[in-house]
């Protein structure tokens, strides 16, 4: 089914004309130190009718078997086109569920809300859609005789877990740079059961990444942060399977929490596509969400996007998207300009309300997408989104990974939350009546 | 789609004849005491040639939407065929990934190790699979107008997690027995996060199960315990959908942990309905995996299958089969000897090796799917499994439900477990020297 004139390779994203190959080891532009862009033939992909782009989407999902039935490489003419069936290192990433909200939504009059679920994923997050790629990228630099030794990142838990098991997966060692007593103890260990080299550094996030930038710099070691433009590729096709699900119609607004801002743009840029090649007929527009405490973009687009202003992060619930000096801020505006879009933000009882509001309807938030829920509650309030708009957030990790949180908001002991939603067990005598009484006021 | 002659309804699992219609309110056989199961008109499913059955089942998968793109309601014919589309509630249960674990199966002698990676879904385990039948049912039940006030189980975890998470969409009121201070602090919050009232009661298990089942004798209150059959139709789909992934070719073995023993015979189930209409066109082995403190089913398989002999389970890693007086054992048994099954048990050690083993290949596996990969192990050393066979687990959570479990296997902390794959993390200072020198010899 891959057509063989498909063809892709990097290009820098400031547009100052630098290109290579993506067989080669490049992470920035080596002329204006811009980020890199994967760039697609999109005449050869126009050249496939939209209808056919989508017949054969949906053909490969009627196999659960891999690598068709991922949500990433059942598209892969629209990832990395030239890369060979056998170099593909997938875990089944994608594919995840979109979970409306009915009640959430009609309580802020709303047509429909949606989350698509991106934590129902291998590691737990959304970062398997982008890592996918990468690790699959390493492979085959490898069996082309590329001498990468090994993959690293620094991370504050989300992308050295995704790391960790598909370089585990594909038998290439891992290195993952981490702060020391930052992250918590159910991110720490999937690394470490991975068997990644867990570097455990005293220093914040910031001094990680400088340090694994230092060694990658090195040869041999290959750079996994986001910062590489692979790992879009994998990403964008969040934006691309949730217009899939909606039955290539996309919703009003698309919302999702910013740290970094890749994966963000990342939306825009599957958006692009599925818009440049007709599958779908109008944009979407964007918002995205920060913690009040982690707010650069949300500052910037109060000033009709302003220069980015580093600041440093203040310590928020929404600990993975703490960043206060992100890296793909620039592309991150390009999009937002393209995409009508906006930035909003969320205070911690904001996020941590919205996130166990959301669960009351059967889903298990994690503190980020308790970030762009609250947003979305806040724009509907001030009627950013019209009433009766249709709104799908990105819900970036399953709340699983963030067990201390609910357990603090149910508790009542999370520092700066006031929980509107607490819903503590009731502790009882084992004796019928006890139990009788306790259930009276029921259904 | 449905084909609208299809009609299923409750009967006696011990052939005493009693049936019922699956929308009365009937948990155990009122003649004989004996469990209920949901039996199919496998007549009329057989005028259904296999390759339509197969052909609608590839195709509703194609679409990512739901009910169809579920693993269970994508093949709502066989679960319950007289459902109405509109009571159907589905969080996205099922079509899980097929993780290949080749290293291991080298290693084992044997021709292929697969993980069925039920843990990746919307509650972190493969209770999502029945429950979403269950609360499907009540759903319509109550549309039907019974008077169910709301639903309640007792469970160590899982059960309670995905109960209220499937509840809490369908808006339907859940209570949750637990018995205090005995399961993890992840898991008591999954319920409480959903809405679910949660009695934490001072007892142990078996004490929760007696009071729920005191409290459900009375109207309205519908019990959703692992005797409900419902859940079985929906926990049948795994063997149903490995199958799917294999291009409808079982693999020689299907192992699964077992508990209380209602998923390791839904698997049975499942199976014989492939058989049966032709799907398949031979039976796997199945292979069940208990925890050697809590192996009542492998002393019984030892003396030939002799009666039951309840026991006291002791506390096992693999806390969600710590059970001692199996519900399910007798039609656990019936199907073992369907099946040609053996039973296997492993310790404390073994389970958490094999769980670190199959770790290192980029999983993340829960102690009780640790200990169906020891039983592999023991299987194919012994000789059970022959060399270059086939073998697919039933992973039934993710790991990180278990967080500590992995913690503390990897400092080296778990009692009784002596950890052959330990990878603590390397500390260090934020030194570029001292980086490079830890990662040495790595590649």
């Amino acid at each position: 089914m891959t057509a063989p004139a498909l063809k892709a390779g990097y290009a820098c994203s400031e547009g100052c004309g630098f290109t290579a190959s993506l067989w080669e080891v490049v992470y920035r532009c080596p002329r204006c130190e811009g980020l890199l862009e994967v760039a697609h033939d999109e005449a050869a992909l126009r050249a496939v009718p939209a209808s056919e782009w989508k017949r054969r989407f949906e053909s490969r999902f009627a196999t659960s078997r891999l690598p068709d039935g991922s949500g990433v490489w059942g598209k892969r003419e629209w990832a990395l086109p030239e890369l060979p069936l056998e170099d593909i290192v997938s875990l089944g990433e994608g594919r995840v569920p979109l979970k409306p909200l009915p009640r959430m939504a009609a309580e802020l009059g709303l047509g429909s809300l949606m989350l698509k679920e991106c934590g129902v994923s291998p590691t737990g997050s959304f970062k398997d859609w982008g890592m996918t790629v990468l690790v699959s990228a390493v492979k085959h630099l490898r069996s082309r005789g590329t001498p990468i030794r090994a993959v690293a990142c620094a991370s504050t838990g989300d992308t050295s877990a995704a790391l960790s098991a598909y370089a585990a997966a594909a038998g290439i060692p891992a290195v993952v740079f981490l702060p020391k007593n930052k992250v918590s103890l159910a991110q720490l260990v999937q690394p470490i059961a991975n068997g990644a080299r867990v570097l455990s550094l005293d220093t914040d996030f910031d001094g990680c990444m400088k340090l694994v930038q230092a060694v990658t710099a090195d040869t041999g070691l290959y750079l996994a942060n986001s910062m590489n433009s692979l790992r879009i590729e994998g990403q964008k096709m969040i934006a691309i399977e949730l217009c899939q699900d909606l039955g290539w119609e996309p919703p009003d607004w698309i919302v999702i929490p910013g740290g970094n801002l890749g994966n963000a743009s990342a939306l825009g840029r599957g958006l692009d596509l599925l818009f440049n090649l007709g599958l779908i007929s109008r944009r979407p527009r964007i918002a995205v969400a920060q913690a009040q405490r982690a707010n650069p973009l949300a500052r910037s687009f109060r000033g009709g996007f302003q220069d980015l202003v580093p600041m440093q992060a203040g310590a928020t619930l929404a600990s993975a998207i703490q960043i206060g000096n992100p890296v793909s801020f620039r592309r991150a505006v390009r999009m937002l300009r393209a995409f009508d879009g906006v930035v909003e933000e969320a205070s911690e009882s904001e996020l941590a309300n919205a996130a166990a509001r959301a669960d009351r309807e059967g889903t298990f938030a994690c503190p980020q997408t308790g970030v762009a829920l609250a947003a979305v509650e806040k724009l509907a309030a001030s009627g950013v989104m019209a009433k009766g708009s249709s709104v799908a957030v990105v819900a970036t990790a399953h709340g699983l990974k963030f067990a201390d949180f609910k357990v603090g908001y149910h508790r009542e002991t999370l520092t700066d939350v006031k929980a509107a939603h607490a819903n503590p067990p009731v502790e009882l005598p084992a004796d019928l009546s006890a139990v009788r009484a306790a259930l009276k006021d029921l259904g």
